[in-house]
């Protein structure tokens, strides 16, 4: 069983503007997610936000992402599979150029917001993501969501040679075909931290969760993705660091 | 006497809009400065340009600008030396990530509009880009302004071990210090195409031109900068060709 | 019957980008939609097109859309109808700050691309434009395409007590609902200036068009879309404002 | 003697980010200076903005600003007089069309950062500013500086026969001239909220301030800058509200 790695969206500040506790939240993450600036990041956010993962040794993912700052990537935008790779290969660079100048590279991609959202519900975005992916690099892993069955998922991915990383959530109640249940329903987030990193070890040793129908729920999963957005939810990273730890010694 | 190379500026149209006659320019020029988005260019047009850098076998160029798209970089803006290397590093890499999936890269950098003027007039500017230029790769040239002395530019340089291609112009005159005479003045700009080839061929042998107060001047240059921004300049620039392929034969 | 008015699509240049030939257009249309700096247009262009429009003396209108430069407004975004709201009284209220400075005002409104149709096709982002359009000056009004059926539209527009203006299309073939042929299909888009005309004469006149499926339809509307972007279009227009002035002289 | 207003920057938001505790200042202020989207604000906080303003019956200004996001328009940018006016034409109206969905309009302007501070700077600045404000409507107010001697920026503010509002500060030492000292000199920035109380009861009765060379400084301002940026900021703004009212009833 290998390690389950904790990825986290960072660098999400913008100009004058502050997000997310950065600093905090490092120190226990494996794997960052940069943002690229479609959605959040300018290039001095960008270098600093490197600067920091690399001090704490952790690896440096491309967040790219629709270009719409106002709406943080969060809307659906109808780009076409062509425009969808090019705003990829453009984003990625851009992260790889700042990484660069500080010595140090990309090692990942994980698309942000509706980018991510409209590829897991979409076959031909998907294809165009893992292309994309794979004509920059193909040694790049790429991050998207584990349902019950990846296996469809991973088919794409088998074709163009690239490795997926899958991703689940330790704060988020799934349904039967182990997909989050909508924040619009009652219970579909998780709050209390027992229960979060609960979940997170659940996960990790690829145990059962309970699906929202009650069925069960094995997600195979490479990683988990955690929040730092405040001070509770980075107090709950810590402890979900903490737990797996101590389930799998390094 | 190694050759002089010709350098035009590519790729500036942007979304819907339009500018400059790339395809009929390339077939003549050695260096396709392309623009990386931030005064013109988006990932989709950067694509189209590399590709068709690619099929003329052109080298790529970084053309790095402000951040203003509304004024096409040409407005100078006050940024501190380690944003100018911020937006250098973004630029250079986002231009790179299109070239890497089209399985070629960039070969040198040569900012835009007002960020290359204020880096011409501001020794700090100076610095702060090539000091980024060295920091992305030290085998990139740069290239800025042949003035009638170029020491002092190029012990920056030098400094950081950064190659420094100087570039002239055809058609435009010159002041006493190597300094472009302003457009505002009479003379500054040479429409007739004969005259144009004929500075072409000067710079190119090294000869002496005759400055704007009749003294003699000599510029080193690498490279001449040309226009592809309508049929007239895109004819002059095939004239230039024609004209130096005869000086000396590849 | 009430005179037919020709509507145009006007001031999409944008910073150094020229499009669409704005001044050979102006003399011969009624109603000019200017772009409010969301897809196209910048505060400069938006005065010089003002000024033009001034001095032809054409209606003014607004021409909002989604804030998608690179797109041009034509990729479809998941807005809400509140933000579509705020998006429209941001751009409606910045042209009239152009035309305030003019000595003139915003005469109606007319949404762009993916706004238009999303308008046109989600009854919900269709509210949405009429509530805003009504709360920022119920006495402007809302441009928005005719179908075979205008009730349901006009039921809506009754309710904010906002006056509709129904626009066709000379150039374009309709189905037997009224809608417009897409592109995608062979027929949809007339290229012959006599048949462009003769099309506009028989919506003019309110007479029978002939639908995709060889039905008879007839179109309710006050205005024609028209286009200036290119001297063969402007030349389409140029005979339609005859034909029509010889129809019904003013 | 006139009323002193409190003027506080508001409504600098934008998308998912926040800034400013705006519902916390907003009830001990006079006037709202809301940010018009080109540094800060989109169309939906500036609504948000406009109705908080409402709510506290709080005078509305335009808070215009140099198009940079990214720098928070506190980078000069070399803006002609033209392109200045058209930018403070399209964003004092992009207001307005807010403020008039909310039944209410823009009561003055106040220019932002690096365009407030290049017109304070460069008199053909000033002058593009007080006349697009005269253009746009010469009932209007504009907020400026007050300095020493505000005779020549009157002057020109009688030419265009508008109405200047002159600030101060309470928490910043002024030199002889009456302008600001630069943050970068020690005790350039009031931070003992006594003193930042008695330096505005002082400007608000118009007695002598002592400047940063000893000498005596009596500023004519109509108006106070306060800020809303943090508790300890707002817990000031509230101690000169009090201490204002105090000294005079209203």
């Amino acid at each position: 069983m290998s390690r389950l790695l904790l990825n986290c969206d960072i660098g999400e500040s913008f100009g004058s503007w502050t997000m997310g506790l950065d600093a905090e939240v490092m120190p226990f993450i494996d794997c960052a997610n940069i943002a690229c600036g479609f959605h959040a990041g300018d290039p001095s956010i960008m270098r600093n936000t490197v600067k920091l993962a690399l001090a704490h040794n952790v690896r440096i993912g491309a967040h790219p992402a629709y270009q719409d700052l106002a709406g943080f990537g969060r809307r659906s935008m109808a780009y076409s599979p062509q425009e969808l790779q090019d705003l990829l290969h453009y984003q990625i660079g851009a992260l790889e150029g700042i990484c660069r100048a500080q010595g140090t590279r990309v090692s990942y991609v994980k698309p942000h917001g509706a980018m991510y959202n409209d590829m897991m519900a979409n076959p031909a975005q998907l294809r165009a993501v893992i292309q994309a992916v794979a004509a920059y690099d193909a040694s790049l892993p790429l991050m998207l969501m584990a349902t019950r069955d990846n296996s469809a998922v991973q088919a794409i991915g088998d074709e163009y040679g690239l490795t997926l990383w899958f991703e689940a959530f330790a704060d988020r109640a799934y349904d039967n075909a182990g997909r989050l249940v909508s924040r619009q329903l009652p219970g579909a987030v998780h709050h209390e931290a027992d229960v979060i990193v609960q979940q997170a070890l659940t996960i990790a040793a690829g145990k059962q969760l309970v699906a929202s129908d009650g069925s069960a729920l094995v997600l195979q999963a490479n990683t988990l993705c955690v929040h730092g957005d405040n001070a509770s939810s980075v107090a709950a990273v810590q402890r979900i660091r903490e737990a797996l730890n101590q389930q799998m010694p390094s």
